[in-house]
């Protein structure tokens, strides 16, 4: 059974509320100033949604006393996830020129939520992640993401690797980001229906979705400096599709 | 007077023997397995630099236990900083084409770190921050940047305004990233001597400076989600000053 979340911070909590998440009740800290812009578009949209505001005290918020929670929490159902096979044949329904994000094994929760902020921000339709990574979606995950985490379709596939030959069938392009290539991310179409993978932070991603990539594309960085961050190298690549696909369709999102 | 300074973490501290930091001892937490290939790394540079090796208690721990030390850390000298004014002349002696990052108010020590790695990666010259932001080159952000603290100069600066005017006259462009713009960040030429300033995280850059900037761009994101992240705008942006310089040079890093 999963377990209840709590999500905290202003921004992830008006975002949970827009994205119709469950929630029963807000809880503030006692004392808190609640005078800025972000607070009272918190309160106005928890009033417009019936959602009750409860005044605790600061041991309230022990379990999050190593984060930065603004004085607010909410306790929300467990985040929804969906397979990509049911996703995909909607997205083509819809005329979605699909653009999807596979993450082979990223560990620190902080690059998941920032992947994810990014991808919802470039219109990402999806975000694939292993079965196995379900400690990922959490409170610290959603805070990261800024509430992204309500906006894009998270995927949990048993197999990667199994997600990544259907995806090919489905006549997409799969895009590796490694350094073990001698190809520049912006000397390749990324125009068309594209997975792009990224892999774990310490061991990049593993040979056998390399092996079956259709595309390895490097961001090259000067000698001796040790790498770009995971989620940047993200946006990098996310933004360089937007520039090819808004160079050949001239639709302006 | 300048407090040493605590760095912890494997690769944070390979980087500073490497550049050369002054540091007088390692030390590392008693019990701790030092199997993995980075620690015989970090062991193997101590000694070749001559760094004495210190086994010591869970206890000296204590200030760094909410950070992920990985169980070492050293004491070293602070971090130099630099003025622009000196710098400049001498990338044009050696024929640098300077790309110069201008921070405006970064508050967070995370997005600083991770701008400070994104910019050593891409080749950037200098990072220019405001002189009241001291606090900010401390031990968390030498570990979000990776280390890479030690290989990019940064500036501190009294007057940002000043140093801006300075950089005009000097033949730089100053584009500043922002959403109060409708020029998309792949539109303009970023290829000759060139300065990106990237504001705070709640209010942007300021109005003075973006008024003096030579060119606003801006990265879209879909409507209804908040904004990209700080650093992973810095990433798009300098590596698209990458892509098109390299387009026009045919030179590889």
């Amino acid at each position: 059974m999963k377990k209840v979340e709590i999500v905290y911070g202003i921004h992830p909590l008006i975002e949970a509320i827009k994205s119709k998440k469950i929630i029963n009740k807000l809880f503030f800290q006692k004392g808190l100033k609640q005078g800025s812009n972000a607070y009272k578009k918190l309160i106005n949209i928890s009033k417009k949604e019936n959602i009750p505001i409860q005044i605790v005290s600061k041991q309230k918020f022990f379990q999050l006393k190593n984060k930065n929670h603004q004085g607010v929490f909410a306790l929300l159902s467990p985040i929804k996830t969906y397979q990509i096979e049911d996703l995909l044949p909607i997205f083509y329904e819809r005329k979605i020129n699909p653009l999807l994000v596979i993450l082979d094994r990223i560990t620190d929760v902080r690059n998941f939520g920032s992947i994810i902020r990014t991808s919802a921000c470039v219109g990402a339709n999806a975000i694939i992640i292993p079965k196995k990574s379900t400690a990922m979606i959490g409170s610290d995950s959603i805070k990261t993401s800024s509430g992204a985490l309500f906006k894009v379709p998270i995927c949990q596939e048993k197999n990667i690797q199994n997600t990544i030959t259907f995806l090919i069938n489905y006549g997409l392009k799969i895009v590796s980001a490694t350094e073990k290539s001698n190809i520049y991310w912006y000397n390749i179409d990324l125009s068309g229906p594209l997975a792009l993978i990224l892999g774990n932070e310490e061991k990049g991603i593993s040979p056998k979705n390399l092996k079956i990539s259709c595309e390895k594309i490097k961001i090259p960085v000067i000698k001796g400096i040790s790498s770009l961050n995971v989620s940047v190298a993200c946006g990098i690549i996310l933004y360089e599709v937007l520039r090819q696909r808004k160079y050949k369709s001239k639709i302006h999102i």
